[in-house]
Formats: C-alpha cells, structure tokens, sequence
C-alpha cells in the first residue's frame, strides 16, 4: 500500500476530523452557545483540513507534505481553543487536535 | 460522545476512504490505466461521500440515516468494480468497500 | 466540456454552499446563537453536500443523479430551517437552498 | 454578507474546482490516459483543495488565508501541468488554475 508510511498520520487525521466534528455538534447544544462560537468554527475547519489532508497522503499526493504543515497549524488553533473549556468533549478534542498536530508536522518534516 | 453509537460505522467510512484514495493513486500508476479507468472514478466518488457520511455522523445530522443509505449504494459500486481486478490495491478496496456498505445499510435501517 | 449539461446545476450547488457557509458564519455571530443551533448544523450539512454533488456532476459520475436527489432534500430541509429566521443571511440563504433543490431536482428527473 | 469581500476569490476557486474536476474524468476517457496520470492526480487535488479555500473564506475563518496561500501552490502546480497538455479540457483548466491561482495570491497578501 503506497500509503503506509503515512497509515498513522492520515488515522491522526480522521480520528481528529470525527472529534472536532462531534465536538461542534455537542458545543451547539450547550446552554451558553455564545462563548462556544470560536470553538466551533474553528472545530469546522479543523475537520475539514484533517480529512484533506488525510486524502492527500492516501494518494501520495506531491503537495501531501505542505498541506500537512499547514493541518498542523489549524490543529494546533482548534486543540488551543478546546483546551479552554472545560466540557468532556472540548477536553477530548484538545487531545485530539495536538495528537494530530504532531503526527502531522513528523510527517511533514520527514518527508 | 454524541456519536458513539455511530462509531464503527464512521471508522468504516473512513477507513474505506483510505483505501479508495490509495487504490485511485496505483490504479493511476498501472501499465493499462485505461483498464483503470472506471475503477478510479468510482474510488474518488466513494471515497469523498464516505468522507462525508462519517461526517454527517459523528455531528449527529438529521440526514445521516439518507446519507449513509446513498454511501451504501456507492460503496457497492465500487467494490463490485474493484473485484474485477486482481491487483492488490483493488482486492483491498473490495474488501473495504464491502464492510462499509454493510456498515451503511445497518446504520440507515437501524436508525 | 462532459459536464456542460449540468453547468447550471453546478453553479447553483456552489453558490448554495458559498451562502449556507455565510450563514453558519453569521448565526454563530448572532446575539441568540441558541435559537439558530438547527439552522447552524444544516447549513453546514448543506454547504458540504453541494460541493459533493458539484463535484460529481462535474466528473461525469455515474452516481450524479442519486446525490443530487438528495441534496434537494437537505437544500430543502435548509432552506425551510432559514425561512424561519428574519435576518438577511438566513433569508438569502433560504432563496438560495430552494434555488438549487429545483436545480437538482430537475437534474435527477431528466438525468 | 460577511464573506463579500472575498466574492470574486470564493468564485475563482469554485470555477477552477469544477475544471479540475471536468478535466481529470475527460483525462480518464483519454486513448493515452498513462500520459495523463499527474495531470488527474493534481487535478483531484487542486478541485478538493479550491473547494476547502471556498468554504473557509465564505465562513471568514481566520485561516484563510494561509490556506488561500497553499491552494495557490497547488493550483500553479496543476495549471502548468495542464498547460503541457494540448487537449481542450487540459487547456481550459490551464487558465483556470492560473486565475485561481492570482486571486488566492491576492487575497492571501491583502488580508
């Protein structure tokens, strides 16, 4: 499989995508939306470069590597913002987030 | 977490995006991509809508049931097209293509 | 150009996704966030819907017409959550769902 | 609306998704598709990458624009690729990417 060599990277990508994603669904069932706004655009995009990102390298796609130091940076703002609240699934995405930041910056120094 | 009872139904989707990402990138790399043809049209058509079921998903939308039933469709049509070649890449895809659309049509009838 | 047949479908399915962004956008900034928590999670289940059905059609795929059957039905499950709503963005949004429900409705009846 | 000022970016890249799109399927029906393989490849990535550049800015994320910087690359990547083939499909997405290519450039510099 010529994606093996990123097979951690791109499972970083999609564990991380399904986070942020549940994470935005869970923050707009919060009884204060208002202070959870930021934390869920920022959840959006996160997803959305995550799976990107993991699209590329399962291509091997020539432009895996740029796009990945770039996912690392939207993992890093969302997990940042995440790790403000306390709720059970902003915790879990802050996690997420840097577990992914850091797989996708090794990837995109090693490659 | 909102969308654990999805969970195997998401891991399913994405890893079936993986795979179809991977076998479109070797099926562009065969010595007769003509043959190819059909299979990597259909790899990138499955996997950007399991892409997007597992995101319907895991952010508990109310048009995920639909959604996954479509995905169900798509994953078989990819499949079936995979098995018709013996290459590696594409016996995979069957494979995975095959326990997504299963996980697809389970998750649209239970929900 | 294959996909000229659906060119009119395409640019409704683009210009749909680029207002329910908008949209999401402009309620997470609205004073009453939780009022528009449904109205935020369809515009994003939208917006990623169209792109997908632009996508397809764009390439020909042999799944077109599934997809665009049910993005009319998540344009219309929209575009009825932002007629509810009197702000500008939700109304434009809702003339722009209802737009291309039509758009893909016609597209996967005469496909 | 809050993403106006990014309209004719938001345009561009939409524009140059759905070429890249028509361009890789009529590359796939090509007699010598081999010759065509990184010219699909890129196509893929420069359509999925336009549509992300899209999405952000019509939400005004606050990444955009170092996204709108990458899908530059990418989109210059794809458009000289393109540009090596005489195909109409090929040629059309030449010019398509190249616009994209400016306005994202553009926009990432403004901003």
């Amino acid at each position: 499989m010529a994606s093996e060599q990123f097979q951690s990277c791109i499972e970083a990508c999609y564990a991380c995508a399904a986070t942020c994603d549940n994470c935005a669904a869970s923050c707009l069932q919060e009884e204060d939306v208002k202070m959870m706004a930021r934390c869920i655009a920022l959840d959006i995009d996160c997803a959305q470069i995550c799976r990107l990102a993991a699209a590329y390298m399962a291509r091997g796609s020539e432009m895996s590597t740029s796009l990945c130091q770039l996912c690392a940076e939207v993992c890093e703002a969302c997990g940042n913002e995440c790790a403000k609240h306390q709720m059970g699934h902003c915790q879990a995405c802050a996690q997420a987030c840097l577990r992914c930041a850091e797989e996708c910056r090794r990837m995109s120094t090693a490659a």
